[in-house]
């Protein structure tokens, strides 16, 4: 962190803050130029109060150097980064095998879901999705699921899924939106909670997801820049829990002919930089559009994404929501072929990724040489 | 609503949705191209299951004409518009009267929010406003709100918040993050309810919130479009509640130097245009630059907002949370009256808006003259 | 096109606009709701006066149905949609092989872009690129290429890379900056004319790449939507020039970690759905970032481009610009067997992509059945 | 500057740093924390050779502490800002009067331009505008102005506005796209030239324009974050021209329903903050509806912009081009008269624009017993 301190600070302002970082046991470098003073501090910074240190007299603002999250982040270093598995019941996503979670977007009766779990198991996919209470952009539309009532409803709608993933052996994955039915939850057998992009910001949720044993897919708000999203997801896991998904769907920007612009640069990100959480690609969101689900989801999986979320449904003409972005069978089954195969090619791959981080120091080596030969410089 | 069918619909297909929409009472129109065909369909939109419709076979795509807010929407006819005033306590909000609502960003102790309501009194606001749960963007920032612990703390927060709105003779305007919570904000005696940025898409808390009594101030989202926020505050309308207040508070854009890009074009679209709600706008999150907030604040005004929602610290070099934001007393009092002269300078130019809608009708008449003495055409 | 007709247009000017297509040799649709009157219109949008009408008495707007663009759109249908390859001298861009064009962001030297041309070669790319002219954010960057003075230096600049190109059988790609300078790059031997982003929509330019035999390499604005940016590239082909290539190089958005966001959703769109045009790649400006460069080039081909355009530099740690994207020599090498294998694997998967146009009708004679089957209807 | 070097950076690199800089005669400061150093940089960073030093070994990045731009900035300091006016013709803008410059999109007509002429004239405006060349998305709209065709066709069409200018004694804006045509602006008798949006990063037309003695408005890109815009501005600026005026005129965003996104908060930034050039606000352009220009004209006005810029036409139902958004002659003269009561207001208001630099100190000698007060601390 650095201290900026405004042009017309005092020298006694500075001593001040200088005296009080030291008094909070941080290192601190001064360097006094003609127009500004600059303050480095050392030491732990996720302890440091920065909102008092912001707010003493003559501070302009603090300039962050590190990263603000440590949990979400990357463990090990740019040589060997440190990719950390998570279970989905007994499927381990994020390790050496892509998981392909798949389902419609709402559970709509008992065959329908049953069908529905059928179909993705055949396909090949390891985990059953479907949605008990559903988000919905109008109030208007007429079904917001199986589960919307009351807890009573949702129970059943969660029991439901849990009967399909459990007659064909898949673990499931549901949205909880609302704090106060976790328990409902916890209860029902379900294997693994889904954090939707519109409560990625909501803390009252995130909070009460501290305490949950269940993994947590917390999908990106469709505003957070990149880093911002990783403060969110380190809010679920401040108090020491480690299973959480990171989950990219989309971003909002000038695109209209997509629904949202999945942003695969990102997703890179999370995985060859920033964190050792399992990433996952939802296409079916970050698209909108049926037939560009294959060919994002598999971009996803090149970018970095060991896990494919994805909607499927028997038949998504009669789907009650998102038919128009949801797999027809035979689309999921190529997918999950098709998959497979650019996940073993990005695996083989992988050899040919060289970081800078192998090759700045020899190159640093030949800087002199180079610009002799390049510029005539000597 | 505009039915597309796709290039390969057969004539059947075509017959079929005509046959739907007229057995659900709709009226339809029919026009059909060479290589396109389009169904209208008249009737009450709202109750049209669209989903069913755009499932059905040879249909690509149901293009919207009208608005998909109602309640939401403005009354009255262009020439007309019909604005509805909503109560926060004894205070009338969106009439003939500009309304500031200020206060600090956090109630941080009893001392604290009597010494801010003092100073929102003097400054001549006519709203407290105070958070007693926070937002953090970072969980480590170590203050997340005095009722952040369980409903008790949060309980005795309210009380001091309250106690001294009432030492003032203000109503108190205080934002909620939980669904569970509602009951405790309404035996308070708070007398209006903030849904923030952050939960601006959280159905759980929007759903519920359509059974309070109380005024609900809803924070339009940073990656919603203008009519898109429309529709989510439609939401907590959606079974007859009306004292509803839209927020602008600023969207994600390209802007760095700014927190947010705060979009005073759709604060002018709710109002002259869109809806018969009052509009608020908040300057203080809209720029995150304490010197910005006068001229946005006033900006917004003259835009169509009346209501100004501002942050402000009786010291906000010692405040808790986003003391960066919030205006220093004198900052507030300038604020204030300069708003006061700012409302009537616009409620005086209203006089000279002269909408297109009064003039169309004259100019067409004279088209054919016009193009005759522009371009010779006869 | 749909006309939509204001709430208060009068019968005679819904008669007078019916009238006026008619004369222009259109078809007409009407369709009359209680409330909106629809105009359809049938016939070849594209000569269609649209101003002319959207300012006709009693007209509200005008709605497209169909793509304001048709050159730069798919030719075909959606079960065999046409793709037609452009040439680069030699190189035959867009067809069954993948085209890796690759070089340093400018020429500096002799030396330095004749050892950059060795690299490129050595590591496999068949095309190279090398500015001579330098766009730079800051005035005061002190570089802006070897050809920035006047005509001469452009020429002799221009020079240097053919030479190089040359020297190891390579046709060159080089931007251009300002349409006077279109004859010294037709003159110098140059195989490809690239247009960047800050000039996407620099009308004056692309008017005058009309005319030229050369192929352009038309970078998509980063404010531009998906297909307001294919309208763009319609202006260059709009008198009949045909051998244009599509580049996708990030947009902008909320994302602060990355320079741009790669938008890999419209990449697909642009090959699978709405053109028939070569796509292009480029993730060193589509992140700014080396490391990610490699994932993202590679994602970016499994999305649907067919030609990686890459910046690469000998020693990129005293490239005179741009040097913290441009790739190593080892990255470079991996990337393009990378990127060959990745190819294979695309076009070997596209045997498992299969359209919704491929299923769609059999699926709407299961509705029924699907329908009875999970909801019970009958 | 603050020089970031990366966590395996060796001494002997940071010390090479260190000679480099303070053999270029910059003063170097250093912090050597446990896992990052960082070397501060101070003397003249306009004249800092950034990129050789970025790529020196070991440095992992530069971090920018002051402005990247120096002409466009604020001269004077927070307290007493300096304001420079700049003269189009015999109009002084940016002063102490409020500048409207009014006209039609294009000029169509001898006949036309004459009208829209005195149209203005009689509202008060003082500027005339009009495009003589146009800017069109689609290529096939069929009119991109009377000298869209070649020079001489420029040369007639630039005489017919200039003429109407004269007629009524006002100076005129014509917007310029391609920099071979400056000389035929400058003969022509034109007062002002116009950069537009589609060109605001057109490097060889701003390079151009650092020779012309005529003023210059230079748009806003729609994608460049408020300090990136100045970068670009002082790019016209970096030879020493000091006529340019800053114009907003919105930006891309998560919106569809205006056009583009008018950022007011930027414009508050440009006047109070950051730049001494007057600022122009375009709302014609930045809402894209005619009946929102005048709120946003007006909200401009109040965030800091003293240059109204907007489109008006004798009778927008037959304008060639922007009719939608062109004021009809009642609005423009409304807009003007409810512009002068604003800028009065804003004027007189300014009284209690009060800022933090002049209350920081008072509140600082303040802090420790604000806080015993507030939080009982000691």
């Amino acid at each position: 962190m650095i201290v900026k301190m405004s042009a017309h600070a005092t020298a006694t302002e500075v001593d001040a803050i200088e005296a009080k970082l030291r008094d909070l046991g941080y290192g601190v470098g001064k360097m006094i130029g003609s127009q500004v003073t600059l303050l480095g501090v050392y030491g732990d910074i996720f302890k440091l109060p920065q909102d008092d240190i912001a707010q003493m007299p003559g501070v302009e603002r603090l300039i962050p150097i590190s990263r603000a999250y440590k949990r979400a982040a990357q463990k090990g270093d740019a040589l060997n980064p440190i990719h950390s598995p998570v279970s989905i019941g007994p499927v381990t996503v994020g390790g050496d095998e892509l998981t392909v979670i798949a389902g419609p977007c709402s559970v709509e009766s008992e065959s329908q879901i049953m069908e529905s779990a059928r179909m993705v198991k055949e396909a090949g996919a390891k985990c059953l999705r479907g949605g008990v209470v559903k988000y919905r952009s109008s109030p208007y539309s007429g079904w917001e699921g199986l589960g919307s009532d009351d807890q009573d409803s949702l129970r059943r709608g969660l029991e439901l899924i849990v009967k399909a993933g459990n007659a064909f052996e898949m673990p499931t994955v549901v949205e909880i939106l609302d704090p106060t039915d976790v328990p409902v939850y916890e209860d029902s057998g379900v294997a693994c909670l889904q954090v939707g992009e519109p409560n990625s910001k909501n803390q009252a949720l995130l909070n009460r997801l501290r305490d949950t044993p269940l993994p947590v897919i917390h999908k990106r708000g469709n505003s957070l820049d990149t880093e911002a999203y990783l403060l969110w997801v380190e809010r679920v896991m401040a108090l020491g829990k480690e299973n959480v998904i990171l989950c990219e769907r989309g971003i909002a920007s000038c695109n209209k002919y997509t629904r949202n612009t999945l942003d695969l640069g990102s997703v890179a990100a999370f995985h060859y930089q920033l964190s050792g959480l399992p990433v996952a690609v939802d296409a079916s969101h970050g698209t909108g559009v049926r037939d560009l689900v294959f060919p994002l989801s598999l971009a996803g999986i090149v970018s970095g994404a060991s896990v494919v979320l994805v909607e499927a449904h028997p038949n998504p003409l009669i789907a009650k929501s998102d038919g128009f972005q949801g797999l027809f069978p035979e689309q999921l089954r190529g997918l999950v072929r098709a998959a497979e195969e650019v996940w073993r090619t990005r695996r083989t791959n992988e050899r040919e990724y060289v970081t800078t981080a192998a090759l700045e120091r020899d190159y640093e080596g030949r800087m002199q040489d180079d610009r002799k030969r390049f510029f005539g410089e000597s």
